[in-house]
């Protein structure tokens, strides 16, 4: 049994990922992304987005995500996007970094989801004083969310429609991607190109690679600088292959649905359980992440028996921390029936709780 | 009579401040700073701060906020400041671009005014999660602020000292600092180092120069880099004689005083005359902005009669405007008079008002 | 006497520039460029080009040269200057962080002058590896060059052409434009856009005002994003009346020809003066910069006799040193005679010639 | 038989590190660095070094290099390079977006070697003008060379003593630092700290990983810099151990120095074949490139026999193209074996070259 719920990070590799990456070590090959691995990656994200793609495949979330905003930002732009979303507050500034120092816009809403409503009063307070004022250039939504929920293809569409009125370019930070895909039902074109998304950061290594992300580019027209920018960040890997092969497993087959598939259930699953002992979640859960608030006794309890999740900020609310649980593709149903059981033995945590206090929050 | 109160930046140059460049104009003399006007102005500087102060003469003063504040900004730090603030809202990303891509992080308070308070919120609000977050590095105040208020020597020995408890290095941006100083009637002293500032961004334009700011470094161990970070951003004047001339002529006998105390008049006038026509100011008038809430109607008629001011924002609410008026060293006795006998002659701007519509914001 | 030829950023402003700052002076205006004296001036430089352009009046050299470079280069693109040029060595780097860390790829050529061969050569040096390298984008050409020389028409119609079929945009730092204007006896359309400059930095400081320069912008593409980059670098005045009296006085009635040919007519004087006593130029003298080898001895000995300029390294060859004479608009008669009268008094420096040594080389 | 002798890059990983994998995948692990595989590599890197350092795991040779860069090279800073360096010629400019803007200073030596005389020349050209200059601040070398040659310890204490007199912070771009070790048969702390060497860039990939290298830091006080740097730049991996157990894997057993000592053999075997066969390096062989001149003829009729090279230039000269030959750990005898059979059977190319024309220059 693992009660390890703190990341999907903190899993390991799937091993349809880990063996594809012994087959793609047979022999010499082009290195810098002119291999076979790479051409099929191509070729198997045209077929799964039913067009034509371009496609970088790079290291980190963080590099996929600054890359692609750069790509549409100028130094002087502002990128808006939610004020809990990974680019705003846990990327240390990458974006910033990436596009020569532009300004991300904290946009607000339920569930750490961007509305209609919520961009157009973000767009009206930015003020727009012209040569004075760094001006609105693109528009970044996070499918799923930071806190697990996950855009509706009508909510996308509604926002879609808004970037381009706004003359917004549209881009998904798809850290979990698959999740929201898999959640949503739908395919995945429908929930980018066709709600106009420019740009999609595909998340593999929190859906069981081992490190592998990609920036899909549906505008043919930024991939060449894409290709500059890339390289000169250090993302362009000499040994491309071994990152290619990771993404091209788990499109094989449908694997990637799959993992998402089966981490989304456990979140279900674990929800659903929390929900019956009397801690219903904060928000949705809509993908593989569960929120919700616990008595700080009941943490330290949990925390003493071997549970590992963090406490989303470490300032509890009434006595209650909001807490984050998450699953993923190696999670296993004991795992969540066993996470369950400790909170059911104990709910308040009155009796096990000792003196060792809760950890501080940790990286997402 | 000129109703121009747009802006203290409309106003020309003091005659004292021309009449220097003038004498400024003997000969020739060591280009790049290594004149003798400049070396007087450090001396005056030294002594009007009453110490050894560090003096970079540059064009801006959003060139002065943005050396400053990169000097005591890593790239992945964060600078807090005011939400209205000049640096965060008007000068089009120039600090991220100065310092390679610092984070502004806004903070609220009344009045344009940050308080303990409302900075302990805003450092709350950033979970500082080590290496994935942006690092509070500086506080920067505006004084006197964007909305015409004046910290206290109070507030500011408040601010101070929580900036050193939170190893915040701390600017204050005095485009406005005359004015600031006329208001509290204190020694620049007191209202600077003495309260723990290490960088003043000292204002010359909006207070009689043509183009003139200076960055006060009380911190020696910033001086050198803050030099090679002015040649490298294009603010080292070749002829520096004539933009410390400008500076020098203001500190000579106290004029950049008598200029502010001028100007600071002249907004208490307008501010009583208004108020005595049922305007009161929003915000208390400690500088030399008055703003205030007019009926849109009001504001379309005085435009019509030719006063010249901006709405803040536009957008009115319940059927008023909040309106900026500015005065400055050049505005006359004469020119309050004019403007409070419009509103007086038809304070809501029925009869008069016609279809012109009312500007939108402008620059600040 | 003043034998000061340090530079002719060591002189100061011209008389019609002074005054036309007081009248410039009158009232209120417009901030930031939306001023009379704006328009004019870009109605002034429409007429001196024959054409239309857009004019964006900045502070230094440095911020023009710098601004119109970030304007035509990608952050990952290469700009080709000469080696000995002032975006090379003098400017800090400022090229480098205007455009987010683009290349300055060194040109070699006589007299500070690049060739299409020597241009040749360099893009040929350049391995371009495609993403592995940053890619040629621009070509700066300094006019006139920074060893006082002055490309023909032919000369920049060969450059002008090869940077086009290179994809090189072509800027010229035209600091010293006015001189080799003045050289030339061309028409500033001949020496730019006539031949393909894309933009020009139009110098005023050296040749009259008191800091005062210009990107001239051929390609009104260009412009919208330039106004952002001014603003973001803190070169937009808030007073702009006050820099672009100083232009729109030096374009009056042809005065900024007036001043260069007085100050190209000194530098020929001292050229031939020097020639006449053994010490020919060793550049041509085009422009208003003389560069001779002199003995160590007779350098020490005019130092001590109160001449003011600079050696080019301070690494003497064969007991020589590289002295460079810079003349301007405000050096008269009695200087280039006053100099040249020193050295026929001591051509060796035998006899005046003591214990100071000779100072380093300074700033250009 | 394999001909495919076009770079490190093109093989794939040792056994040994793709097992180490397999190994890293068990349970569920703290991401970003706080794990086990991490600590232990830290742990390793201490031992190999022989004292404390700080390890940075990152994912490629260029990000490695511009962040150890970056942290002791402010961005108006110089970094002294030699002319046919990675860093410079094959980056991109990472090195200039890592660091905000610093300068590459590129130094001239045979074998691409610096020497003590020709950086001296290079510190020697750059005419410091102060502010007006970029301030040398680093050095760096590459070790094995971009020619496959090898400073000898003498070679880089000399170096090292002169960093030091000068004030320039030394580092290693160690992309094959193992193919140096195993060349000089020294000590791993021999060829760095104790030569004064502040920062080494410690390859991997090249060598047997997927994709991993470190910046191995011998200045504590570089640490904190160094990993906000890595993070926003999107280095920092979430499932960190599969990074650090590439290189454990690599640091196990001394096998990275036995890898590189068998590619080193190879090339030995290779360039030894081909001077028996008239093609004497052009470089030293010292680690596991061969450099050599071959007939346009001989290059055309090898690949066309489907063997893989790149000539270094695509320009001949005298009829004869300067070729490189690169050998791996993943090469075999047999390889080299065929390689010289190919040349010997038609050393001139005469008889078996046809139309097709040899490839330009390739990626590094």
């Amino acid at each position: 049994m693992n009660l390890d719920f703190s990341s999907d990070n903190a899993s390991g590799a799937a091993t349809e990922v880990l063996l594809a990456l012994g087959d793609a070590n047979a022999g010499t090959a082009h290195s810098y992304g002119d291999d076979d691995w790479t051409k099929k990656l191509e070729a198997a994200f045209a077929e799964l987005f039913e067009r034509e793609v371009t496609v970088l495949p790079v290291f980190t979330g963080t590099a996929a995500n600054s890359l692609a905003l750069a790509s549409v930002t100028p130094p002087w732009g502002a990128i808006l996007c939610h004020a809990d979303s990974h680019i705003n507050t846990d990327e240390c500034g990458a974006p910033e970094q990436f596009s020569g120092g532009a300004k991300l816009m904290p946009v607000q809403g339920a569930g750490a989801k961007i509305t209609p409503a919520t961009l157009d009063d973000a767009l009206n307070t930015i003020i727009n004083r012209g040569v004075h004022s760094v001006q609105p250039a693109a528009l970044s939504l996070t499918q799923a969310s930071e806190f697990g929920t996950v855009y509706t293809l009508k909510e996308l569409a509604a926002l879609g429609a808004m970037a381009r009125r706004r003359s917004l370019r549209l881009h998904v930070d798809g850290a979990r991607f698959a999740n929201a895909v898999a959640s949503l039902d739908c395919t995945p074109a429908e929930a980018t190109w066709k709600v106009g998304v420019d740009l999609l950061s595909f998340g593999g290594t929190k859906n069981g690679a081992l490190g592998a992300e990609a920036v899909i580019c549906f505008d043919k027209s930024l991939a060449r600088e894409l290709e500059f920018r890339r390289k000169r960040a250090g993302q362009l890997a000499s040994k491309m292959r071994f990152v290619s092969a990771q993404l091209l497993a788990l499109l094989s087959n449908g694997l990637w649905l799959k993992l998402a598939r089966k981490s989304n259930g456990h979140a279900k699953k674990l929800s659903d359980g929390l929900t019956a002992l009397g801690f219903p979640p904060a928000f949705p859960t809509d993908a593989n992440e569960v929120f919700t608030f616990l008595p700080e006794k009941l943490v330290e309890s949990l925390h003493k028996a071997g549970a590992h999740f963090y406490p989303w900020t470490g300032v509890p609310e009434n006595g209650r921390l909001l807490c984050r649980f998450v699953t993923s593709f190696a999670t296993r149903d004991e795992d969540v029936d066993g996470l369950i059981a400790l909170v059911r033995r104990d709910p308040t945590g009155t009796y096990a709780a000792g003196a060792e206090t809760a950890p501080a929050a940790g990286p997402r």
